[in-house]
């Protein structure tokens, strides 16, 4: 396609709009999935409805069946081409107040951009780090929902384009993630990332590449990380499901000039 | 008017839908409030407008000018009596991404809906302890932002029709408010509310008590309480703009049978 205007689908239907009365709109009760389209084929994408599903259950949504989604991506195909797919699953519309009725049917959309993205696939990256800290939230943690005023803010507090991402502590000073992404660390030949048990988004990408450099033989863990860990590593690492994994060669006025593991996890993610 | 539909405008046109790129729908991006008409005429006019401006800069969004919401509430006019209004200001439409656009404007709503409510305006609460703790985010705190999915788990904790409220607590296990109201409690001749530094919503029902009691010359203050603070209270009252204050006849199995402040509190509310 070769119009820049969004492409969308509401509960399988043509629609530029939703009720102004869905819980998603009113509560952020919802969730959602952000993922690449390459040459017309949706990346990752049983891993994409897989957490998709599991997010739903943890805030007592029932996800459609992936029959469903794959039906609605059909409705698509002719116009997908390279671009960006989110999925946004909420809990529809009810009767007003915070209590949801048992009764009440989700509301899916699926929304195909095919903007470009920043474009520099393949650029290392420049990172700032964030002044917001993240709040705790267990019942949350590792969801990506649509309560997103955090990465909002996070994302506000910088507008130069040379900067692509900034990294977000909590308020225990530990690092947790990028704005829009999950780090990773090369340390002495372990990779260390992030736990995510009180806050921050568990990502399809981060997911996989555990369970892939955990096959591949490398010593790998989720842990506690503050920022000289980070500044003290071999290698940084940015993963999300648009960008796929890109190395870090800028953080505040840190440098890392050249790659040491990131080639070969992009391999393994990228397969 | 005698439908139970609610009445939308969206940017002062009537409308039943948004955008599917709203930012309030995709990130929680927005603030809102929610009020009691009353013959027509919106409680605490002044107060809600001041507070949704106060609450929109909090997360750099600039509120329209008051005469825009009265210019709404001018096309309601023929239709309200009594009910509740719900006020919503989103960042509007803008590129994807969290980064908000500078030049993109804001998206304004204004709900009416005739519903009745529970209808137990004048009964006494029965309120019980929910088991969601509220998470620490200073930068929100005391907003009435749209990132609401900690309520909508709390209030989700229970369907009972006869419990009316359920009080939150964050995790250092300082009781902040209920799932849909602020906390006050009356106790060895002082009244007490929570501080609301780090969570929960400053309502303007709580607001208008905090100033009101103090020009009257009670003995006010904010300040940190635990459950068992409350269990030991001489009376317990929960406020919102929508109820305006009523007193907890029961908590858990405590029960409080007498009013003893409470009454005359309602009267400087009211008034």
């Amino acid at each position: 396609m070769t119009t820049a205007q969004p492409v969308i689908l509401v509960d399988g239907e043509p629609s530029a709009c939703i009720p102004a009365d869905d819980r998603g709109f009113l509560y952020g009760d919802g969730v959602f999935r952000t993922l690449r389209i390459v040459a017309g084929k949706p990346r990752w994408w049983p891993e994409q409805i897989a957490k998709l599903s599991e997010d739903a259950s943890r805030i007592g949504l029932t996800a459609p069946d992936p029959a469903v989604w794959c039906a609605d991506l059909e409705r698509f195909s002719a116009q997908l081409t390279d671009g960006v797919l989110k999925l946004i699953l909420t809990r529809g519309s009810g009767p007003r107040g915070y209590l949801p009725s048992a009764a009440q049917p989700v509301r899916r959309l699926m929304v195909f951009d095919a903007t470009p993205n920043s474009g520099q696939r393949t650029a290392d990256l420049r990172v700032r780090i964030c002044t917001l800290r993240l709040g705790w939230q267990p019942r949350l943690a590792g969801i990506k929902h649509l309560n997103r005023l955090e990465n909002v803010l996070a994302r506000s507090e910088w507008s130069a384009a040379d900067i692509h991402e900034g990294l977000m502590l909590d308020h225990a000073e530990r690092v947790i993630c990028g704005v829009m992404s999950n780090l990773f660390i090369w340390q002495r030949n372990r990779l260390l990332t992030p736990r995510l048990d009180q806050c921050g988004v568990a990502g399809v990408a981060r997911g996989r590449l555990l369970r892939l450099a955990s096959e591949q033989g490398l010593d790998v863990e989720e842990t506690d990380l503050n920022m000289q860990a980070v500044f003290d590593a071999d290698e940084v690492m940015l993963t999300n499901s648009v960008m796929g994994l890109r190395r870090v060669a800028r953080l505040e006025s840190k440098n890392w000039p050249d790659p040491l593991i990131s080639s070969r996890l992009v391999e393994w993610l990228d397969a």
